[in-house]
């Protein structure tokens, strides 16, 4: 990757720098052990604020498809599966994880990563009127991202809608925010911390891939949901020995509105990016207003592009054509985007 | 725990300094993830080489239980268990992860933590000498932790008993080495890293309690062994997107024998402690030699020790005692010690 | 359901004569459990004889369901799915069994029940296109149903070509034969047991729904391919422990070619059934040439017809209409189908 | 096993004549599958009435391993194990089946097979006492066998303490019946349906050991204890199309006291064994009163025995002695007892 721009995600680096300072001026401190010392305890209260749910249950995990297949797997019933859209993360991109853990993926339409509040409450009702429901997957949970995979954001309504469906039919809602920094920092945005706390059952706020080494911030509103669930986490291998480290990330990702301002670097720097490509020419995908750039390129042209800039193959789009992701984050410098034009010419 | 000196583990503060440092000199160096970068690569070799198996494969986890739970799952077939101490790990302190992936762990008598290869053998023999066993869980894999639970450690002999009963059934051997650092400093201590690699169908070298921010290195002697693992550690949430924060880790661990000293710190330490406690007259149990100290102390005193000391509750000893564990680490220092000793006046 | 005429489906009797009488004759006779009596032993060598591999393993277990996901288990890594229709029974109807064991449903789209070869094979070579898919299910089988879950059949061509595909991509071929006696007794069928027997990896062959109380027989050509399949099932839960009742009912089903009478005897009332309703002015769906009949009905009309035929509703054709199911099966008369006839004036 | 007496177990033979009898008189009858017939409604009615516990549901499987493995899962949360004796069914001979489904077994210490009240309360006692008790698997379920694994028995006041032990702690009690109708019938005895109605949350009274060619009746008293049951069932395909066999069975065998006839003619079998056995000078083991006969034979005398009767090997006594197991059932006659007093000789 020497001497290469690197747009290929948002977890090509290390962490923001008041993390790892943090981590540097508590590294002789010992303290108790799996998240029971006090810094953890000082992120859940900042969380817990941020979100408006003073009673809510905070818990950290380490990555985001271990969040998924740990939080999921605890809200349903054994004879339970899980909807999300066909271009979720965890239908696609999780290696079987929910499956590995006894639960079927529903999978509904999308487009451009969104799945229909009516699309969903269809499929309910169809099981519903199935004479033969018995023999079937009883849907449990309603899975989105925010942003999803193709960076694109569900609203307030939607997610409001969403909650209907899923009182009506008495299901729980989750919402992945492995990039939910990019969602709050997004212009375009509506949904707040404090809406998911009143609209989903479980949501998590991502670390990975917003600034920290590693950690999510799963987010219970209802602390008594889910009984048990420190001993769920043991037995599935995600309890962190050192769990002061998660604390630590989120403690600075909370101060001071951290968590913000790397959402706002990132943004920032895509809608940048988003209007070079335009005013050169290329068409954008998917009407992503995140962190995450799609656009077409001809073959030929990036096989050039891509000798001087590290970027993700997304899809084929015709034979001469390719959909490639561009991501930026909270390290994103007005340096890099520079060079990326130039490299653009 | 402001205040009070902390020998309750050997995971209550950050990381050896060498590990922090490496983590702000590359902090803004974009690599690939999932351990694909050229750090976690060079870890990798230095592991081989340490090891003197340079063509088996080595992969880096998060945690413990994590560790034991993919791996011996790896190594199983669905109709196989796995043969422990009853003090075993897995057997107690992993609420249950082995038997959530679907394999029973099969107790065997301990001592001091440890398993005989006699009674393994005869547990085999048992096995395939009852016209039921098609009825039973057939044992699949011996596990044994380097040292073990009880500070104690397993001989070369002992390990290639265990080895040669292995090749006779068919079946793996599997070494936890959470604390290796503690057995490979210890001056009682006769496996080395090349022994592992010759006996073990799989070993780790833990990283999380020796010196680490977390991360154990996974040796697979023969790397053709467990096709598709990086696809099974996905599926079971174990990969971590920044990959390289444990490259890192076990790069600078590998690098002028630091694993090494920061054993060596410890079993000073422990040495220290031990002589300390045994001229005060009290009790040292189990016979470790390595970082844990395992005492008896009477209940009265231990009150008022544990207002000064933060230790850990092992076992009720009798009505009016108690066997307490003190751990030394990387990070233990002479002042700790000396103040510990005053306090034990 | 007393007074009504039953088409509802195949499995609403008892089992042929012949097997009830081979019970009786059986019944005071001492044997060992589990399938290793000499009864079982007769039917596997009559099935293997059938087949035409001789070498083969032939296993009973007692539903269809359960034989899907205790086979395709046994066939699969646990990194593996399996690839099916998205009407395949293992889809729709086993109420996520094939994910109760850690497998994804990966579904390709169909036509009457059927998928086609040039589906699966672009599934595969997307699969291995992508440079993600290390972090995707890797598909690992191919189920097909024989007949389909629409009564519709596969060609030996269309066997073959899967055959290749499965080849060309090292995964296995798995055929669900639940209604495999209806297949094997339709003039429009090609595919014999020896084809199945050397085109498959495993198939099993119905009992449930072709004439006996319960049951199905497993087929795997190759007899070294699933170790220790019989702990395997044991710890599935499924192995009868009276199993002879398994090897009774298929040692006469396979005795005088009684399998293909039972199919001849519904294949006979099916198309008399199909006759009938084309003569009235029905339309038939699917164009199923086995033992179900799919026809669309107006449903006012349906309302009295069902007063005195018990059918399976299988879908809605739109506001007015009704798809329904008809059944026949080895104990249709022509007596019920005569007073089907009358209700249908 | 042609020409021999046969005492190997109590499931080699068919059914009670009743019982074939009844699947005659059915067999061209159509009903609804799935156990929703009439026939499986009488049943579930008559054993409701027999455990008088009119309000609870009872629900037909096919098998014992299968029965245990359902319903302990069902009854579990998922980081909770269930607590059996070392000896339990369970515990060794369901290869695995409990783990498989996620769950750890629990071994307390045994005599004559039987678990003791204060050993359970003290497991629990000191799980609620030991401060690592979230990195532990939770005790969730006792698991006991009436009669157990060893013909024993157990008090009315012993499942009393059970359940006290149970409402403190807030866990299930199950009761393994696979034998229950030699409980019943045993003058010793004093634990009715009634009482295990009273004290379990679930309990299963055996049909396949008991004069049935297959099937166990699970009976939850709190019919609303576990929802969604049905599709439990069919999720680990336990669920039999056609139910009505399972139906037909039980309510033969709830019908004019065919349970404790089968029962009776046993015990009276095993009585007279007993006696023979005693009167010419062997020593019985594990004091068991049901109709598993355990006696030691030297290993000389073993082998000619063995050339006229089946037995079941049950261990090694010494160098030069076995233990084996004489049973009886619904069909043995006075002839073959005599037989065997011949034998004896």
């Amino acid at each position: 990757m020497k001497g290469k721009l690197c747009f290929s995600s948002d977890y090509t680096k290390g962490a923001h720098p008041a993390i790892l300072n943090r981590m540097l001026d508590t590294n002789m401190t010992a303290t108790a052990g799996y998240g029971l010392d006090e810094i953890s305890a000082s992120a859940r209260d900042r969380i817990r604020k941020a979100c408006g749910c003073p009673e809510g249950a905070v818990v950290f995990l380490v990555g985001g498809t271990q969040t998924n297949a740990v939080m999921i797997d605890a809200l349903l019933s054994s004879y339970q599966g899980v909807m999300a859209a066909e271009t979720g993360h965890i239908s696609t991109h999780e290696a079987g994880a929910i499956e590995s853990g006894g639960h079927k993926v529903m999978t509904l339409p999308q487009e451009n990563g969104k799945i229909k509040p009516e699309d969903a409450e269809r499929y309910l009702e169809d099981y519903y009127g199935d004479g033969n429901r018995d023999h079937m997957v009883m849907p449990g949970l309603i899975y989105i991202s925010q942003p999803t995979e193709y960076g694109t954001l569900y609203s307030r309504k939607e997610l409001e809608a969403f909650r209907n469906i899923c009182d009506r039919f008495q299901i729980s809602l989750y919402v992945d925010g492995a990039r939910l920094a990019y969602a709050l920092a997004c212009p375009e945005n509506d949904v707040s911390l404090e809406d998911l706390s009143k609209l989903c059952d479980v949501f998590y706020i991502g670390g990975t891939k917003c600034g920290a080494l590693f950690g999510e911030a799963v987010v219970i509103p209802d602390q008594g949901k889910i009984p048990h669930l420190f001993t769920i986490i043991k037995q599935r291998g995600a309890l962190l020995a050192k769990g002061r480290m998660l604390g630590i990330q989120f403690d600075e990702l909370f101060k001071d509105d951290l968590y913000l301002k790397v959402g706002s670097n990132a943004i920032k720097g895509a809608d940048s990016i988003r209007r070079i490509l335009t005013e050169k020419g290329y068409t954008l995908c998917f009407g992503s207003p995140t962190n995450q750039i799609f656009c077409i390129m001809e073959n030929k042209a990036l096989e050039k592009f891509g000798e001087k800039v590290e970027y993700s193959f997304w899809e084929k789009y015709d034979e001469d054509h390719t959909v490639i992701r561009l991501a930026t984050d909270w390290g994103t410098t007005e340096e890099e985007i520079k060079a990326l034009e130039e490299i653009l010419e």
